[in-house]
């Protein structure tokens, strides 16, 4: 978006008309526009904003523009809005605070919801616990209809999410969910329990993000119970933040997939350093791995000499043999990660990337044959030596990159480190093997 | 899940006991069952459900199986499971059934339901059009809430989404939204339009899905209103349809980096022959790109000759460079997908990517120098000629990696075509040309 006309208003500290166009904004954007500020105009533009919507925009802002509002605002409006905030948001704003602000913000609460905040800070990053939220509607199955909407009535306004309500005992252990819908399409008098699904789906604190994120997708659901070991309802999981889970965890596979190490820190806000420490690690593996094909190519230095035209084929060899590879590779990662495929459909991957391999191999081949033969005017052996081993890489290829990341899921090693780099590396010892060992048969060269 | 006890009493025909087992699973899992069915099973199983539930299982059946079950139930089986069906359902399923199905299916239905199938079926993929069905709850602004609530308890036992009541004029024309939170919240006697958000957020009929699903993420919304060009109200789009257009275009981008045409048949389903010509194109286009490294490696044939050591480092050189840039460009495009990065943040991630890769390149160059001088021996110009060519190779490639996909971008081109495969071949080129050329000058070759 274009916040020109709303910047240009703060710069000519027009704040009245800036109240009134800030308005018109939706929370997200207004969000937007106070994130692309610098931190002075940041802490005014927040100040100006109604005192209702002010705690929501906080929600949606950067961590680190958070974090400059909280140091710079006074105790007073620090806890205002602190009140305001929904607690997965505080709990996800308290996650990224450094210890400072933690504790000026802990310092301000009463002690039951101090020790409710620490208890969430424990959960793990990526656990059902650190996504869920406490404002969820709780009712009891003795409820008429009329009691449950009359309690929707008295407590939703400061709830997340009111269509899913959720029907718990006495010792809060859930017994059943009634949504909203079924409420309001229910006559009165009927009873809670009555209208209610016992047969719920729920998951536990210690669940993880992934593993939710799919039964969300699988069973289309708005929210989810999260219940704590002795099955006590202890919060709820919505769709919004689902959402984020999924595109994280994508995320993370497309870094897998590009030998980089997982961060979940935004590109423009991480630093050099932290970049560099991410993809070295990687490089530095796969670079004392490629070592491997120097010493094939200095064992077959002999044939070489003999042929120096043999060179000039490698990188085309190596470059689509790793391309074949990473196109199976990358298509199973995926299918695994979408659960459309499991380890026991091993024998079909292998039967489907055969079948294509020999296709793909043999359309590549005809071509790079026509090409090698005519067009360059190699002699038929070496054209013949070039179009073999680029047949053979490109079965081996898609061989390896169709199996080994079902192999790393079986053991239980993330399939996705089993991309295009590793891949890469494997093939392209394994077709300067095959390149050179038919070299010397074929052209008869004595090594 | 392992349905094997109901696969048991399926084989032994206990009808009365499958029925009640059946009954206690959830609707998305009793699809999984009937889909690992054989066909004759799946029909079996099918008909037995209760059915109410039905047309629901079958909205979650792979279409290989609509299709059999539409093929083989009676006319009248079929006429039902239609009439039960949501209609973006019934879209989705027609747009996947062979034209006989299709007709069978049209002949069927009323004058004004085939038209309107019709008009939906011709909206492209992708668009807000294809994606939105017409079940929802719209009301009149003059209305109270308790008019209002006495409508949804009326028709809104059909309509897929409740929770979000849209308001429109006497010409359809969307005039704003209403949640059923806020009007169960609300005092009956208050009229809709007191309570009703008017700024309402909505997409037109040909917006394409990526832009709606950014929408979705951004807001947080449920659902979403879709208005013609004339601004009528033709239907919403709910959030569970939204987090499949994520991952499907998560997967689009997924095989673009790895160089495979999209599509979105699942791999199993797949025929070899379709996902060879899906995976053929790229590779054919990089194969013949790579001979561009061969022309480079046949005009230093005589730098090779002199020194053909030279040649056991090329792998090495080629690899590394090749995943320092794809490390690059998939961040670049991770983040332009999700819309952290746009193309005028070029200089910064210009000048983030020098950075880093002078970081990468340095601690990669130290550990080959080691190796290459001390380990393994060689003299100090050849060592020193693998250095800096690796140095400057990870320079150039992570400045390449960085910026072809913000300029992509830029000229309307998706940024996940220039991936690993394409940054690979240019790099492998440019380093040839380095190390060739720093190899000619250190090494004092006459070429």
């Amino acid at each position: 978006m274009a916040f020109e006309d709303i910047k240009e208003l703060l710069a000519a500290k027009r704040y009245v008309e800036l109240k009134e166009r800030i308005k018109e904004l939706q929370i997200p954007d207004i969000a937007e526009f106070i994130d692309e500020l610098d931190t002075k105009n940041a802490i005014i533009a927040f100040r100006l904003l109604p005192k209702e919507i002010a705690a929501d925009v906080f929600s949606y802002l950067s961590s680190e523009r958070q974090g400059e509002i909280s140091t710079l605002v006074d105790e007073k409006e620090l806890i205002e809005i602190m009140n305001d905030l929904f607690f997965d948001d505080k709990i996800d704003f308290l996650e990224e605070m450094p210890a400072n602000v933690v504790k000026r913000i802990l310092r301000n609460v009463s002690e039951a919801e101090r020790n409710l905040i620490n208890h969430f800070l424990k959960y793990p990053d990526n656990s059902a616990g650190s996504l869920m939220t406490i404002e969820f509607v709780d009712l009891k199955k003795e409820m008429t209809v009329r009691d449950a909407l009359e309690k929707i009535r008295r407590i939703g306004r400061d709830r997340e999410i009111v269509y899913t309500c959720y029907v718990t005992d006495a010792w809060r252990r859930l017994e059943g969910i009634v949504s909203l819908k079924e409420l309001v399409l229910a006559s009165p008098d009927v009873k809670v329990e009555d209208i209610m699904t016992t047969d719920v789906i729920y998951v536990n604190t210690y669940d993880d993000q992934e593993d939710i994120a799919d039964i969300f997708k699988k069973y289309g659901f708005l929210a989810m119970p999260v219940v704590d070991q002795e099955k006590r309802l202890v919060g709820i999981i919505t769709i919004d933040d689902i959402v984020d889970v999924i595109e994280q965890e994508n995320t993370e596979d497309f870094q897998r997939i590009a030998a980089i190490q997982p961060s979940e820190i935004e590109y423009l806000e991480a630093n050099p350093v932290m970049l560099a420490r991410k993809r070295i690690v990687w490089l530095m593996i796969l670079m004392i791995s490629a070592t491997i094909s120097g010493y094939i190519i200095r064992r077959y230095q002999v044939a070489i000499e003999a042929v120096v035209a043999l060179t000039a084929f490698i990188p085309m060899l190596m470059d689509t043999g790793g391309n074949a590879g990473s196109q199976s590779s990358v298509t199973v990662i995926r299918s695994l990660a979408l659960g459309e495929l499991k380890f026991t459909d091993i024998l079909k991957v292998i039967r489907k990337e055969l079948l294509v391999s020999i296709l793909v191999g043999l359309g590549l081949t005809c071509v790079n044959f026509i090409r090698i033969f005519y067009l360059e005017g190699y002699d038929l052996s070496i054209t013949l030596t070039i179009s073999l081993t680029l047949f053979l890489t490109v079965v081996f290829a898609k061989f390896i990159g169709g199996t080994l990341p079902l192999l790393a899921k079986k053991v239980g090693l993330d399939p996705a480190i089993m991309a295009s780099p590793l891949i890469t590396t494997i093939v392209d010892a394994v077709s300067l093997v095959i390149y050179f060992s038919l070299a010397v048969r074929i052209l008869h060269i004595v090594v």
